[in-house]
């Protein structure tokens, strides 16, 4: 392992080191793993490694390098978290976890449950009422049981049932919805209840009816009804002379950035280290937490909230990405493991790509004297992930670009979680939409949290915000258009409030390190998007579990372990246990080691709460009112969020990339078609 | 001029027979043209010939072709203005317009301004002073003369000087800008007035000093100190069978959209008469106007407020587009065309670029049971144009896709108006940002307006705005998770406002076609972007001159004419005769032939105000406190307005597109560098 660097992810080797640790550490009793991951390494042992490198100084001694592991006694059913040291080859800490708390969900427990409900004879009673002609098959979708009672400590699983064809592997399930949704216990396997669906507008059930056939709505090119498209023409693109970055390991340089790609189990792709032109920028970036609550009042769909990251993980849904679906142009991919139940490492293979893009124009001036212009392109790197969680598809990007900005592009694509509705009748209801004959997508809210960990030009930063306001109708404003920027300082821990009538800018700054020409300290600022926050009550459980979805922005003073903004276990959780609890702490993190967090929140915020800002992190979303359009499949829905340098820099630092030009790009001319065609262009020219 | 479309942009031949009216009609006298251009056609009389071109029926008679043309007699100075019948070949109505409205700048009146600047004993007395070495001269931008008088009726235009270097046409005046400013008359050509600008950060304003000589900043490559980057490797699209659309003068197909390409010189680029797959969409999207306020306090800069639509022209300062500079792969241009002084056509080539992008996926879906994937990359179409407003460029475009969206991105670069400040001290100033030495870039907003002209199968539409909000905690909402959409529709003329906290979405509707699976009004929603409104005071002439931007969203009720937010002409004009005149007629607005314009706004306004809209028309905006990497050119600030079917079609639109595919794409996978260089991964894939 000597050659492994702190921030790489775990392999195979270290899958089944831990796996040896933690067989003599019980011996004789059967283990049943659930995750066996890299542990972040410990920050203060981290820095002097990371410094050395990017200074080209001899290294010190490497950080511990550290494992952690999810797993069950199979004897007993008890529930343990093992950190381990993967120097020493021993465990660190082994303790039982209590027994209200339920791990994420596995890939194996996945299978198993599915199988589990489709062979218990109450629920092929229930698909024998079907009476499904031939062909026609059951399957479903194991949810996450939302928490709706504080006493629950049992594992639950609600599944979702449909209908399928069974003579194309994409038939699309989410078409036909059943009316019966039996609840397990995912540890014992028995069947707690056997719940049914409303079937209506309103909230009352039915017991299960023969099914009467209506077509399914299908996305698969195979299975539409329509030609596809026959008049769309390839479009290549061409790296003759390759790509221009480099890769070794999981060490990326690109332009003048350098970071490193990371990935773990749980929130997928993370960047580590990241510096432009050997300036510390950013010391790690994630996807920290999603949720996504469903906005229709009825049982059972108000348990219908899920935490992907927590519940699920990014990293075990991640797609094995394949060359010419997911990205242009020349790709590089990364891959990951996973362990399976018994241990087994599995790999994932490419499950990240990246590649370049050009985005257009990146910065261009004509002298209108001389005519005389300068153009130059906006060449982008693009590390990216698509996660599948059921039916959902999100598409995580980094851009990385020339002029040292940062942009987090999520894209929401896939599938709704669809319901039974009878909407043959006209009938509709105000939380949600008919997307095909009995079926109707509810609205939703996908809450994003953005972990942005920042070390402009060094590890102790400060959060402020910025706002833009008129002056005062005075002696120093005698024409009343004057207009300037108010800061505030976030010096203790906490959260704050987005502002579009402010025009509220949050920026991150070194104070120990003034721009010659601005006179300002260095800094960055965060592009937020301004968007709704959690519409669910503060009384629901859906809020309580999902605090850092009711404020866009969190500051917290760094601590190790503390990554995830909903807290470590989310799924059941009946309250969050993350970054309201750490920002609470009122720490000083003013020129501190801190975290900003970001995500939604409504911008119309009392200014009395705004000054109980003092931590660092943020959230954001996106609410889902779905469009009959997004159904069967979803056309990408992008919400974008931005890191772009504010002082960092004396100037434009794209100035030096070389000019756009024909022999470079090979651009083509349309050809004109025969004159006949074109008594418009004819006339045009006529003089 | 038989073949000509109603929307076909003005020809050469129809500015020498406008010329050749209008002679007629002044014998004897000497005319100066300042505008001579297409004047929109009659929509009652066009709507007749578009649908039968639309549905294949026989051509009825087309509308009345009109010109319009502005221009001065010589003789008295006194400005007209001239409509003018093409078919006919006669003047319809020829009016003097009042002495105290001014035309936009033209072409050679700029040039003309410049010199007679320059050649003024005044200014040269004070270039005198400068002292300037060997080598450096002085240039000067002749800058729209913002109203701050309202008795003021003479054409004023207010110079701001610059010092450059002559060894280069690319040298960078606006990092040396004087402290000298003189006013002329434009029309006379007299000096009024000679300015001096504020030297600090006060109003104090200085004699002419000799020049302390510092180091331009400089943004052309040929003139950097630092070395270009020499690590971008080439990224070149090929389309070998060509591009997917289709142009016959300036009609488009492409995939399931039909549009004209339009040109006029005051909008520059509008698209006309778009319908996918055969339904009508909109009958005209154009930029109606921009205004950009400074937010310096201090004479004179209390008068720079350029309204580049309607004081210059964003057709007459298009840029003349090259091949590989602006656009990558197979690239389609378009003419147009403007009158000199003298009634001379000028061709204006490849103002606008029209070219398909890859923007990434569409859509996609994993089966996670079978694996089986649908993926469909995002084919888009993008038509272009980049203007170029003296220091500033703007870039347009209009982005169609395959799944009916119609975007508007707006992207801000060029170099920042910048002002003489001595900051050598370390002295700033809240309302603007140090740049350079000697250089300060005052904060300023650009406030756009986007005109929607919408025709949704049908031109009888209906606007409504819908929330989204949490339902009331009662029996109907047991668990406190519900939320619902709530619709408010504007019966009147009138304007709104954007609401960030409630999720607010503008739609637009036809009430007279209901989907047949939602049940609702067939419609388009508009994906605004709330921004932060005018920041100047409602006292303030820059205000008066600009309502449109003090509302993200005017409704208002067709009328030819009725095409400019902020009124025909803005040049010092003293209150604005726009979109606020034509939404307050209170005009029903429901189910009419209505337009909806939309700018940007503060979210946080009084219901009671909402409760006012009944106009159709919007703007949006941004505020741009300038960084310092915003200069010596400002890398791209990008902003997005999007149209999307909400309930137009009866699923997603672009399920018949191909799926993406490596044969089709060609991609490449990147080389993993020998073994010895990644031992990281040699480890990974040890099992």
């Amino acid at each position: 392992m000597a050659s492994l660097h702190p921030f790489d992810p775990i392999t195979p080797g270290e899958i089944q080191l831990a796996v040896r640790i933690l067989e003599s550490n019980f011996p004789g009793v059967k283990l049943r793993y659930k995750r066996i991951d890299l542990q972040e390494p410990i920050k203060q042992e981290t820095i002097p490694y990371l410094e050395a490198e990017r200074l080209g100084k001899p290294r010190p001694k490497k950080p511990t390098r550290l494992l952690s592991a999810l797993f069950h006694r199979l004897d007993n059913g008890s529930f343990f978290k093992a950190l381990l040291n993967a120097d020493t080859k021993s465990a660190v800490t082994i303790k039982e976890l209590p027994k209200d708390v339920q791990g994420p969900v596995d890939i194996d427990e996945m299978i198993e449950l599915e199988q589990v409900c489709l062979d218990h004879p109450a629920v092929k009673a229930e698909i024998e009422k079907l009476k499904l002609p031939a062909g026609m098959t059951v399957c479903l979708d194991p949810w996450i049981y939302g928490t709706d009672d504080a006493s629950e400590s049992r594992r639950l699983v609600q599944c979702y049932m449909y209908i399928v064809a069974t003579d194309h592997p994409q038939n699309n399930q989410y078409s036909l919805p059943c009316q019966f949704s039996p609840v397990f216990n995912a540890i014992t396997h028995e069947l707690l209840r056997m719940d049914y669906l409303p079937g209506g507008a309103d909230a009352q059930t039915n017991s299960t009816q023969p099914w009467k056939p209506v077509p399914t709505v299908q996305y698969a090119h195979e299975l539409l009804d329509e030609p596809l498209r026959t008049d769309l023409k390839p479009y290549i693109v061409q790296q003759p002379e390759g790509a221009s970055f480099n890769v070794i390991g999981n060490a990326v340089s690109w332009q003048k950035w350098r970071f490193r790609v990371g990935f773990n189990n749980r929130e997928g792709l993370v960047l580590h280290n990241l510096t432009y032109d050997g300036r510390n920028t950013f010391y790690r970036l994630s996807m920290s937490e999603m949720t996504v609550p469903y906005g229709d009042p009825r049982a059972p769909y108000h348990r219908k909230q899920a935490f992907d990251v927590g519940d699920v993980g990014f990293g075990i849904t991640a797609n094995q990405l394949s060359l010419g679906c997911d990205c242009l142009g020349h790709i590089k991919y990364f891959d990951g493991y996973r362990t399976d139940a018994q241990g087994t490492p599995i790999r994932l293979q490419n499950v990240i790509c990246m590649h370049e893009q050009d985005n257009g124009l990146q910065h261009k001036h004509t002298n209108y004297r001389s005519g005389a212009a300068t153009v130059v392109r906006n060449r982008q790197l693009v590390i990216q992930m698509i996660c599948t969680v059921a039916n959902y598809e999100y598409i995580f990007a980094f851009i990385l670009d020339q002029a040292a900005n940062i942009e987090l592009e999520v894209r929401a694509t896939g599938i709704l979680s669809t319901v039974p509705f009878d909407n043959q009748n006209g009938q509709t209801v105000p939380w949600g939409t008919n997307v095909g004959p009995g079926v109707m997508a509810p609205n939703h809210q996908h809450l994003f949290s953005l972990r942005i960990d920042p070390a402009l030009d060094g590890f102790k930063n400060t959060v402020y915000y910025e706002d833009s306001v008129a002056m005062p109708e005075d002696d120093n404003n005698p024409y009343h258009v004057g207009y300037v920027t108010e800061k505030t300082v976030l010096k203790e821990s906490g959260s704050a409030f987005t502002s579009v009538d402010r025009h509220r800018v949050f920026k991150i700054r070194n104070d120990n390190i003034i721009n010659s020409i601005t006179h300002h300290p260095i800094a960055y600022k965060l592009q937020a998007m301004p968007s709704q926050m959690l519409l669910a009550s503060p009384k629901s459980f859906g809020t309580k579990r999902a605090q850092f979805a009711t404020r866009p922005i969190w500051v917290t003073k760094y601590q190790d372990d503390e990554l995830y903004a909903a807290g470590e276990f989310t799924n059941q959780s009946k309250k969050s246990d993350g970054v309201e609890v750490w920002a609470d702490r009122k720490d000083k993190v003013e020129d501190e080691d801190i975290v900003l967090w970001h995500s939604k929140l409504p911008p119309t915020s009392p200014v009395t709460r705004e000054r109980k800002v003092a931590n660092n992190t943020a959230a954001f979303g996106l609410t889902h009112n779905p469009r009959i359009e997004d159904f069967p499949v979803m056309p990408v829905e992008r919400i974008s969020v931005m890191l772009k340098p504010d002082g960092f820099f004396t100037k434009n630092p794209a100035l030096d990339v070389p000019q756009s030009s024909q022999s470079f790009n090979q651009s083509i001319q349309h050809p004109e078609p025969a004159a006949c065609c074109e008594p418009q262009d004819r006339n045009q020219v006529k003089l």
